[in-house]
């Protein structure tokens, strides 16, 4: 059999758990190679401090099976970096381009939504349609004719990556997989949406996660 | 206000997932400092390839509130690493020490659990008694009287930390990081726990995670 090349995209400010979802579930797939890239091989600061080290460069990795481009508050800088351009390279080729989180806005900035609605963190999807794509309050969308596949903010990766294994192997495999990494949430409270959390819980979200990037300035809680 | 010192336990062959999902909810919490803690600063490599840098020396980590171990095939070498008498030195003070997926193997062989039942990794968790514990087949297990929390495989991590930070802090911002890494889980099948999986799921569980050392050479599938 032959390899599955899934190309892992690190940048500045991006979110671990945006990429360790997928990480983790996808490696698991028969014939999974992974790699890290980056502008350059070596460390990339994420936005916790914590950092993850590339081991590839974009010009290093032509012809990858699957991408996966995270989020996070560095999303902004990226759209000015080479990301974009190797993204627009490689996308035509791969079986699946997909995003997790704001990094829906890398794909959008790259052309590659071709105005078709897209997920991303709930901070940001108001975005989308600034960048020629459009929003969609779905956890994952599935966008089969432009073989591209995003989700919606941080965690919602391992929900897109379980669907995405699917659809690379099969559902047996992709069951597997969860049981594996024992995925089986049981979240203590049920706000991880902002239609299911209160006022109260919007408002401290906001206190929270606006000093860290994760929510931007320019966000403002729907009226309702 | 004071410093919260997190504590995150880095070594060879652990599971990045493990650590990511306690690192991007724990990081929201007012005053969180994060530290990357491991035998020395520098890269370690996860049972997926990918490094993670760690920042801190364990000596240079005396007095963690909380420390987070990881889980992964690397638990094996971490039981003779001196991992364990940084946990023996630093366990007395933290407000919280706690393990994901094989960590809680880690805290059993370090005499955290005082004999105490521990959630694990289903592939593992038998070990639990052999190592003066007890086995829980909960997701997360909490316990007060040790300063002690342990969860489930891998992605368990998160509901851990969710419920982690509702104990350090208050209820309106533990929701509040739920919705701000948008914790809204939807997998596409229900298969993430051994007693909700079909006999062909967990044989195909057993085919991919055995040679990735997720799932352990002894482990035998439950009669049913």
């Amino acid at each position: 059999m032959s390899e599955l090349r899934v190309a892992v995209v690190l940048y500045a400010g991006m979110t671990t758990l945006d990429a360790a979802g997928p990480i983790d579930v996808l490696r698991f797939l028969p014939d999974a190679v992974l790699d890290l890239v980056s502008d350059a091989p070596g460390p990339v600061r994420t936005d916790s401090g914590l950092e993850l080290v590339a081991t590839t460069a974009y010009d290093d990795c032509p012809r990858p099976d699957v991408v996966v481009v995270p989020g996070g508050p560095g999303t902004a800088e990226a759209l000015g970096s080479p990301l974009i351009g190797w993204l627009q390279q490689v996308h035509p080729t791969t079986r699946w381009t997909t995003s997790v989180c704001s990094g829906s806005l890398l794909l959008a900035h790259a052309g590659l939504l071709a105005g078709a609605p897209a997920a991303s963190h709930f901070g940001v999807l108001d975005l989308l349609p600034q960048l020629g794509s459009a929003r969609s309050d779905q956890r994952v969308v599935v966008d089969e004719e432009h073989h591209v596949m995003t989700a919606a903010g941080v965690s919602s990766g391992i929900d897109m990556a379980l669907a995405l294994a699917e659809r690379l192997s099969d559902t047996t495999t992709a069951q597997a997989i969860q049981l594996v990494i024992e995925y089986d949430p049981q979240p203590p409270h049920d706000t991880g949406a902002l239609e299911k959390a209160s006022p109260d819980v919007v408002r401290r979200a906001v206190e929270l996660g606006r000093p860290q990037g994760a929510i931007p300035e320019f966000w403002e809680p729907p009226a309702r």
